[in-house]
């Protein structure tokens, strides 16, 4: 895709954005993409565990944030989007089996069964795009997993998955505590703040997040910024591989669900 | 018990209270006791259905936000409360059968089974404390039944109930939505301001709120006064009305579960 439509891609509305995504004919991340809507991971889970994993989300608020959950055998969040498909309107999925990666296919039909549930959460775009709008710079790394337990629910356990921002001064991150509260939705405020270390996170300049393994080495904060974690959507992925969960969908991390809904619509105050 | 008595009770610590309504010793509402701590809703589902109410709530977060859910039997809030006891530990339950109201006990004891999932919920006396400490005054009437529609989920429908405050002027108005906003797992903002006709509230002066159905005819909104309604944590019992549930435990109205933790150490900001 040439630059020129990618510009014009960015600019589409969510709905033709997933349309594009339903042909296939966007693959890539969705994160830079229709500024200001909301974005959601997904999850998607067999009936028989679905009281369990989102059980886990309302014990683990800030990393899974409910959106939206479908019913049985429904690809159609008849809330948010009904008439999105949870089964081809992300560009990549990832299918998880007795905890290990099985696929990462760009649809999920063959996949679909009338007893699985989706659920949409709430992802980091959201009050990224609301501190970008504020006028913050700040360095973002990728997202890490943590030595922070999350509270387990049923068969789901895990450790915590952080998204790692570095801000330039103090008054910065103090703004960007400030407005990522507005959106708990959004994960909310950071749940970190200092040193990665403190909460397991060894290396953040090494190349390498969980997100993206193979994702260039990262400039190194520096004396006087100031890091913050904040928990991510990736979390239910360290649930699956930690919990052997026998069967489940998510998004491959970056290519995420476009809402309808703009990021401000959804914020608290 | 004597006023002194009352006051007493009054500066008990939660624990402290809870230990007197296991023995028996308060049946009285809770609204005014353990001031500035949480207080929760009840609900108890028997597990076969404990997905489909757990849905419900998040699907009606402001009405029904989670602060905590038991394992199945286990009658201790372990994550917020482990020694408490949701089957002694509240001053009156509520048991419905088929939708109705079957018995108002003071313990549940002899209701209790291994297959009973308890949820607390939210509840207004976090906002309210919060109000009353930046000196706002209001009146408040009772909860009412409103023509708003919850989300179903599963079996799960009804009508929300809000309970409904009348401030004396616009700036008190315009703080009260500030600092309930504050507080999602409190019920958050008010989701009506203005005549409660146009949300169902047909009178308001008349006694006989759904919650206190005996309780005395509350003097009308004045000119100038600014009423407003925020979603109640009595809706699950209109849903197990409305919605014909073969067994669920509830509080009685204005007889809460009081929590360990301050309302503000749940405030979102």
């Amino acid at each position: 895709m040439t630059k020129s439509s990618e510009g014009d891609a960015k600019a589409n509305s969510p709905k033709q954005f997933r349309d594009m995504i339903r042909k296939g004919e966007w693959t890539k991340p969705t994160i830079e993409m229709c500024r200001g809507y909301g974005q959601a991971n997904l999850v998607v889970v067999p009936m028989e565990y679905a009281f369990e994993f989102l059980l886990f989300c309302n014990r683990n608020p800030q990393a899974c944030p409910i959106i939206d959950v479908t019913e049985p055998g429904d690809p159609h969040p008849k809330r948010i989007a009904p008439e999105a498909d949870l089964r081809t309107d992300l560009p990549k999925y990832r299918v998880f089996k007795d905890g290990e990666v099985i696929d990462e296919p760009i649809d999920v039909m063959k996949y679909w069964r009338d007893d699985l549930v989706g659920l949409l959460l709430g992802c980091s775009c959201g009050f990224k795009w609301a501190i970008q709008a504020a006028n913050i710079p700040f360095r973002r790394y990728g997202g890490y997993l943590t030595t922070i337990p999350c509270v387990s629910a049923g068969r789901f356990h895990g450790h915590l998955v952080c998204s790692v921002r570095a801000f330039y001064n103090a008054p910065d991150a103090v703004r960007a505590v400030q407005i990522s509260s507005r959106h708990p939705l959004m994960h909310g405020a950071p749940i970190h703040i200092g040193d990665p270390a403190d909460i397991g996170i060894k290396d953040l300049g090494k190349g390498g997040s969980f997100i993206h393994p193979n994702a260039p080495a990262a400039e190194h904060p520096k004396p006087g910024e100031i890091v913050m974690c904040w928990p991510s959507g990736i979390t239910p992925q360290t649930a699956a591989i930690e919990s052997k969960i026998p069967f489940m969908i998510t998004h491959l991390g970056g290519h995420m669900f476009v809402m309808d809904q703009l990021v401000e619509e959804l914020a608290i105050i």
